[in-house]
């Protein structure tokens, strides 16, 4: 098996080149009997790649749709939006788009970027408990100097605060960064075991580490980054009005009101990430066409939609994103095709993060209401004869 | 807002055109002055989409990068694969590659798929609990009545058996059906609404329902999945001999078996979805390259990491991946440069999907190990001098 | 440190006896210093101790209140129930008896017992993931037999169905029971041993097994408990009118609701085993007074509390607890002071088991309705001003 | 129904005597017709009870058994105690003492209190999420003033931060105080009332607050509760000796390590919220003697048991419990038979309470060792031959 002519092949000379991809698609065919024709035709220049994959062979075509126009009442998104989602899932821009139009009909939806930080987090090991939390006191007093160590490793992250847990004889530790419009996972991994080598080496008292100790937690849902924040936490709201409900969906508020309920009963009764319909759908589409890291769909999708029905009966509905990981540069964000999609968003480069996440939590609310109602019309018709408030 | 020049243009007659995709590039571009010219540069045949996305405008080209050989020993996934991984995150295909040639020294992964379901969950509210129970009984008594009744919509799925849970004055129904080598979402939907629809009709007592009450859970993680699988419940397991692992990753087993247990507490503390270190990672660029909905990453990430330590120093490591969503035929799958990622691994059309099943898991493991240890390598030397089995 | 002058007195003969009590009272006031006067004070007779607990030194008097009364429209609970709740927490007792006050002018409280199953979860470890699906199948297809030898070590407990999960190597396998009045984990645990026993010895391959692999799970609360009820799952239902909230509780029922959903995101955000604010309370306070297994709060506490406001402005209100475990026969129920408090509510000895049940879901609901009515009417009182329906 | 004759005996003035007990008595066996006769027969004084129990009617008789001895090196609790546990379960007390024997053979067990908070968290609504999100910074800005003017309601209570989430137009804050020895409940509501009543007053803008947003989480386990300890942290650790666990336990370490991984998958797909055998039951009868609020088992039982197999072939052993709430002034600890009990650990008055948060988390340790070893020996025995290190 570890038979050198199974190696994909590799060199160092021009790895990133149309040649070698074709080598190793002439090899792959060779293996395998796979044709890679299609995967062979692309216009990106590989070049551009180091940096963004290994073992280059070609490229996935991912259909781009378009979805909106979207009108976003933002702090830095702000006007109308064209929304591309890159999908290969029918129906799905369709429903985005109708649930946009129903948040302009209704006023647009207004969007709040209320916090973001980027984590690694480090576990140092000791002989017991009392020492871990020992350990614990110092770091907190010795704060200065390890934000100073690992600001050392990065002109753009900050270090803002640390939480800490002890578990057993571990202290768990989790480094909280701003990252400015980078997502960050790297800046803050550098960063951090540059501050894990200063606190070994100050550290008066013996002390281990593991770089991470699955706090961080990176690529996974977890309940603490519902609670705190890995990446952005953003909200949008709409408030939608009984009459256009009506008139667009033939919804009645009240009944979307009680079957939102119902949705929250049975998110914790299945114990789900999110509560409402379908947040992962325009998360991933979105993430996809804008060059994301596409794993961090899992980390982004958790949230909580929550409804207030007025006493007037118009319905204000919120979408609450507490992990939405964003980036408008570095990462994939520079790739031609994936540029041109943040650019149709005006959110290419520095200082557009918060825009994309504003932009991201308004798709999410227009799919949710989409979908909703779709799930309350066609199913649930007769309950409105009898439960419908204004017969 | 309402103002019809700035809808996105859509005519029923050529809508899937190489002209209405630049027409559509054309509008976007007087309203947001973006271009788009490399999202216009694709070869795939817009007539090819319907059913895969609207208002199309072009392509987002995914770099596809290839990792192995990955020896794999599973029932129907056999022999020595290449897997092809779109992403636009440096290093992880590298990552993968060398956690599979690890794999590859310890003699192959074995694989299994130990179930698989893929489920819509209605939601039947009443007048009161009892009613509500009294309705599930029902239900039970009538299943092989409703099964013809879902059957009857698809040549595929088959309802295998019903989940009912009662909170309140609702009965939360989950439908599980198998659905052959498609995910299956929307065939389980239409067979669902088909199956409510006859219990509305057939039920003695007035019985309203909601198509979906959030139990499915569709499009989320949620503690459901992972008990309940939602796709494909697979495993992936290994032994690492103490010897590879000391030669090629430089790592203790005794050391791995012990930050094993630290990431499982971790995992516990943070409330996380997986307690390995980014299956998240190995199933998005996956997915992405061969045609799955990408949203599902979020259920399928889900899963447990477990180690078994022998007594002769190896180590068992095996991932179990309880909600694995993947298809070999419809939704993306037949996209060109899909359908050829999916024919490299042999995976591509009917009586493919537990083979594509495997690949997942055993490349997840492929990955876990590389993370693994290269945290512990980092950055845990020291610890090593102390801790160490073999001084 | 072994030194048995330290050791506990204990002798076979007269272990349970008024005598034995006082000398181990009187070593532990030579080894410690301290008076047991109050401690040794009791009505009861130690020869009735025996299976209730060991190394009996005295009492403790947990002072009893009575709640009520609560109209209870149950199908085992009906009429005007008085509910002792033993407790040391001020208020506690009131706040329930106001809560039921509002209950009986509503017309009392609808109760149902929805199903009912007690577990022991034994975990059978194989040398793969293979062997482990497959063992599984063995054992659904020899339920019968696997059912007739559980059953030979009780003449109570049914066993009713099986439970499987396969993570790693391990099937994991949940044997549900009903056990008539008792709780009956000992039951439980008795007839699983010997099904394993049985399996073990005719399952055709090697096997071996762990009689608990924590998915039982016995005292603790778990998400799995919630969806497969360990105990009984019981609802109360109440309609709260309108006009009584305000008579009694000064409370508008719109802005109940209100606060209800965001009680709701509280408890999502916070990862709650419960959305309402106090099951715990009452439950403890009743299975203290009722002999019940006081660790079995943990399990029992756990359930959604559900709302839906009616147009005509009334609010229905319901709870559901998944895994209540209460018993009326075996364990501390026979005891002189917990029988008559069982007997106060008619529920001591066979065939009381759901009329107790649904006393206690009943009792929750009124502690809830009072609680959420002081929390909203002390603090939000301005709010009214702003967003009262009848201004 | 609202008929006065059904109410409860009650008046002001001899509302807590020994007649007034009799009467309600009288009143219940009139109206149930049960005889409360044991009930009736108790030492406490009745004039004792204001602020622990309304409608007082008499006593339960709780047994209570001693365990231990158990040797604790703690920093609050030291030597050697004799631990009193109030319980109707037969085999807990003796399985508690055969654990503390173990432990006691290893040399004792090393306790450490990390931190402590008791919380009340209300939620300020506004009318969108910017002017939830500005609030949360104001709010951090005048932290001084908040602080003083919860602190004015009490000499104990010591406000030390505050938490805070966005979600939807609702901020949710959790005050977090020290409480001396006082569990602190009432304590911290008092306070933050009064801080709330001052934000309301001073705060620019409108605001209005529910004084609790579900986020506490007062009476229910929640995932917060793991993450930010309500009540103490507490560690207990023991490294349990090969050769003791051979002779005292016929447990090989090594199989012992095996099953706690087992247990740790378990509990991760049951979504526990313990990974050990059974916290509750020592926390309950613990609690139930020494008169702590009952209803605090839910959030005192979670935690994390974890192990480290040494090289050596000793296993390390710990328990953390991050919200146990425990106190040894206030509540019920005054109460004659609960105080002796206290005075029993040493623990009765000011300046105990981290020595009983100690005491606590020891013998949940010596609980979980025993039960462990109990599922292992009974039922795992044959593999040991199959796997047992030792040969």
């Amino acid at each position: 098996m570890a038979d050198g002519r199974y190696r994909i092949p590799r060199d160092g000379q021009n790895d990133y080149s149309v040649e070698q991809a074709r080598t190793r698609r002439e090899f792959l065919k060779e293996h395998t009997g796979a044709e890679l024709t299609q995967t062979g035709e692309y216009t990106i220049d590989p070049g551009q790649l180091p940096g963004n994959i290994e073992n280059f062979i070609g490229i996935v075509q991912m259909p781009v749709g378009v979805a909106g126009p979207l009108e976003i009442n933002g702090e830095h998104a702000n006007g109308r939006f064209y929304v591309p989602l890159a999908t290969t899932e029918g129906t799905l821009v369709a429903s985005y788009s109708r649930g946009m139009r129903v948040i302009n009909e209704c006023g647009g939806v207004k969007t709040t970027v209320v916090e973001q930080f980027m984590q690694r987090a480090p576990a140092f090991i000791f002989d017991d408990a009392r020492e871990a939390r020992d350990f614990g006191q110092w770091l907190e007093d010795h704060f200065t100097e390890v934000k100073a160590a690992a600001e050392e490793t990065t002109s753009i992250g900050k270090l803002i605060h640390l939480e800490q847990w002890s578990v057993s004889k571990t202290r768990y530790v989790r480094f909280n960064y701003t990252t400015g419009d980078a997502a960050g996972q790297n800046m803050v991994g550098k960063a951090t075991l540059a501050a894990c080598e200063w606190i070994k080496a100050n550290y008066p008292e013996k002390c281990e580490y593991l770089l991470s100790g699955n706090m961080d937690t990176d690529k996974k849902h977890s309940h603490l980054n519902m609670l705190h924040s890995r990446g952005k936490r953003v909200i949008a709201e709409v408030t939608l009005k009984c009459d256009v409900m009506k008139k667009l969906m033939k919804v009645d508020t009240w009944m979307m009101a009680r079957s939102s309920v119902l949705a929250n009963m049975g998110a914790m009764l299945a114990g789900a990430s999110y509560n409402g319909p379908h947040s992962a759908n325009g998360i991933a589409s979105l993430f996809i066409a804008t060059g994301q890291d596409e794993a961090n769909v899992v980390e982004s999708h958790a949230g909580l939609l929550s409804h207030e029905l007025q006493p007037n009966g118009d319905l204000y509905l919120s979408v609450t994103l507490p992990s939405l990981i964003v980036a408008t540069y570095g990462g994939g964000t520079g790739l031609p095709t994936q540029r041109e999609c943040l650019e149709l968003l005006g959110c290419y480069g520095k200082g557009k993060a918060n825009k994309l996440a504003e932009i991201v939590a308004a798709t999410v609310l227009a799919g949710d209401i989409s979908l909703a109602c779709a799930v309350i019309t066609g199913h649930w018709v007769s309950s409105h004869d009898k439960f419908g408030r204004n017969k």
